[in-house]
This record gives structure tokens, sequence and C-alpha cells, in this order.
């Protein structure tokens, strides 16, 4: 299957998933702020919740669709620290989906400014063996459309 | 200070504190459940909340009472496992409380059903020092009211 | 099978199991010590690590026996904060093994000095189903022996 | 001061910095496999370990020079899954250095197998005002030399 461009929009930050998240104790480290691996979680959960708004969750995907989806590369640029007890968004923006991996570019922003940019590549694979798999059709349906 | 009992009330369970907390996989291990080291989180957000909710949070506790409050002691019955998707519910109860300590009783809930309970004593601390601080009065007003 | 108390020593302190654990960022959060939560996981690679002394690792217990070890209930007693870069050792004592439970006591400490206490039962249970199950004989036996 | 180039080795295999990292129930999640996001704690335990054996640990760059080192840019290609049990080891090698930033090509491996490369950008940092700093002179002159 060809790689399908995402259709663009004249507005597409009004199609801007965002997902709430809070910083507590436990995100943050010595130094502060919130240490740098925990976006990693703020992330996935805000993919997670992305997929469940589409009507799709891990457990759904595991038992119905026998896969999962697991990160293949990710980059993240830090721009500006966060600090306890803040409230931040985690966006999700598709950037591309082919047949069996997609790929998305996230931020994790607080009020209007942008703290962290990533860009994720996900694959489909079949639980426990790990091997490519097709996204199931009518997933990459609701994701596309 | 002499110790102060909390004061009972005839429904005491109209009054639980409960936090919405989402199992997402960053919160699970290899055995399929929740990593036991999890619930930790899930009962200090549930904890934070729970004064937020009185209107004190960590940074004003901070920056305005140069206190902090930390956990003495803890002590968890694990009864039942969660997994991956699951929305549990984090309560707080208070136990007792006096000049520096506040005693609370938790318990982690997924429907009526009681996955976890938990005893946990905070003592207020100032900060980086972490020398024992009595409780701001204000504070102590609001959690005992 | 009845309850057996472990045998007392003369020198109880000679046949302490203790593993050796570096704090880094990753342990601690914004007070500036490690995060109430992190010791959890202290304790369990010393655990860990202690029953791989005894020639069992989770993954053979798990494929030969079909059975794991999770966490039934545990206290914990916090003495003393411990900061980044610190060499800590968590401590495994055995305390009481029947058919299905191991009970232990453990410390984190630092030098000579106890940072934490904590004592902690463990349920031998069936991979998945999580239902009780005999912990394996020779495992006993090199546990109690 | 201009980027300096690290000088090429005949046989840079010898001097390629590995750390040993063992993976525990803490790191795994619940498809089996160690979670994406701890990759980021051992990569950041290697690194640490790198500069101790260089002779700075973190307590002493913050006390003694004011500075910490903090991730400006990650970038990570996951290959290979890891499961609970394995020995894995997080190496380090210096790929350019500049007044104020460090970057570092990682690799996460098992035996010879590699599992996860990574590259990382980082900055050194005043303590708490996260303002850029210049590298001490002296780390500078170990981390080159």
């Amino acid at each position: 299957m060809s790689r399908i461009a995402v259709k663009p929009t004249l507005q597409p930050e009004l199609f801007v998933y965002s997902f709430p998240v809070r910083v507590y104790f436990e995100n943050t480290d010595a130094g502060g702020v919130v240490y740098h691996g925990e976006y990693f979680k703020f992330l996935e959960r805000a993919r997670t919740e992305w997929l469940r708004a589409k009507g799709y969750d891990q457990h759904e995907l595991a038992q119905r669709h026998g896969v999962v989806f697991v990160v293949r590369s990710i980059s993240l640029e830090f721009l500006r620290p966060a600090r306890i007890d803040e409230e931040l968004g985690a966006t999700v923006t598709l950037a591309a989906i082919d047949a069996a991996t997609i790929e998305v570019v996230q931020r994790i922003e607080r009020g209007g400014e942008c703290l962290l940019t990533a860009e994720v590549k996900l694959a489909c694979v079949k639980i426990a063996a790990f091997q490519p798999a097709r996204i199931p059709r009518e997933l990459r349906d609701v994701i596309v459309g």
C-alpha cells in the first residue's frame, strides 16, 4: 500500500488533539523540573487518549485485532522546563500513515508556550511476536478520516 | 498541641474524596498488571488533588509557607490487580491530625471493588532542611473543617 | 504446611544480603531527595537479586514453574532522605515462609545508617491467573537453607 | 570557541564506554518487554557513570561549578525489544563538544546485538536558572582528552 499524505486543512490548528497533563512530584527531579524521561509518558498518554477518542483502546487493539503499536523512533527537542503543579497539554497531529506505520508530531505546551516538540514513528506489530502487522483497516479509516 | 480526633459523621462515605486515575502502559509491568510501585504515585496524586481542592498546591506550600509534606510511613495491602486502560479511583480520608503530622486512609477502587488499601502518615517539614514543622494553621483549619 | 520459623543465628548480621543501589536523577524529585515511590524499586531489585543469588530469576520462575511472586502487603518507615549520587545498600532478610508466602524484612542503608525499613509479604501465584500457588519445593529449600 | 571534532582512532571500539544495566519488573510493561521510556533512564545512567569515571559526579558539578547538564535533544531508534532479567550494556561515545554543549552517541546492547541507538545533545546550564553556561575547562579537558 502506498503511503498516504494526510490531507492538509486551511485551519489545521483547529484539529490539534490536546490532552491535559498535571505535573506531580513523581514527574520531577532534583533539578526542580520535570525529569526529561517523563515526557515520554506524557506523549504516550496523549497518543493513547487520541486513539481512545477515535474508539480504540489498547485492550481492544490487543484482544480484538491481536496488535499493539510500538515506538520505532522518537526525536525530542527540549525547549523550556516544566515544574511541579503546572498543567500542561500534550498534543497529537497525524503526519503520515501507511500500511503498518503511523507518524505523528507532538508538542508539550503550557498555555500558549511550547515546551517540547516530538516526532514519533509508531509501528503496528503482532502481540508478543512483535512482527510487523497491517494497521486494521477500520482503525486506519478513523485515523485518516 | 494535643492530637485531634477527626469528627465522625453519620454518613462518612458521602465525604470520601476520590480522584480518577487512568492506567497506561507506563504503569504496567511484564506480569500484565499495574506495577506495585505505581500505586504510590496514584495515592500521591489523590492526596495532592485533595489538598488542591482545599486551596493548597505544592508550590504554594513551598513558596508561601516554606514547608512540604513528606511520607513518614505507609502500609499497603494489595487485594486485586489492575490492568491497562482501566479507570480507577484513588480515595483520601483524613484519619488523624496533630501539630505536625497528618494520617490518611486511602483506597484504590475500580467501580465498587477495592483493589488496595493504604494507611499513610505524612509529616510537615521545612523545605530543604527536612526538619519537622507545624502545619500552617489556616491549612490545618481547612483540612479538619 | 505449617509455618516454619526461620532458624536464628548467633551472628545474624553476617547473613544479611545487601545489594548496591546508586541514586540517579531518575530517582529524585523536586524536593531534592529520592522520591518515596522509588524505594519500592530499590527493594524489589534487592529481592530479585537475592533470589538470583540462590539460582532463581524471574524468567526461570515463570517459564519452568509457571509462577511469579507478587507483593501482598508492604509497610515502610521512612527515617532519613537519600540524595543524588549516593550509593545505598538494600538488604533482604527472610522473616518467615510457609507453603505459598514469604515474609522478608528489608532496609535501605547508607554506610552504617538506616534510611528506611520495610516489611514485605510476598505471595507465590500462578502466572496470568494470579491464583495462589505453592512455592516450588526446591526453591523453598534454598530459601530456607 | 570553535567546535572541536573528536579525534578519530583506528580502533574506536576499544574506547567505547559501556555500563551494565539489568532489566527488572520496574522497567517492563504489559507488552512483556522493556517500556520504551525506561531507555531514557538507562542512557542517562550510562552518561552519569561515564562522567563519574572521569572524576565528575552530579553533586560535584552542582556544588563546585554551579552547573548541570540537561538534555536539549534526543533521537532514539528502537531496533529490538529487551525483556525481564536481561543484562544490557549502555554505551557512550563522544561525538562533538563545544563551549557549552556535548553531543554523544549511545547504544543499548545485549551481547553483540544492538537494541537501540541514540543521539543526545546535552547543554551545560546554570543550576536553577537553566541559562546556558560554559562547560568547566577542566571537565572539558578530561572529556576530550
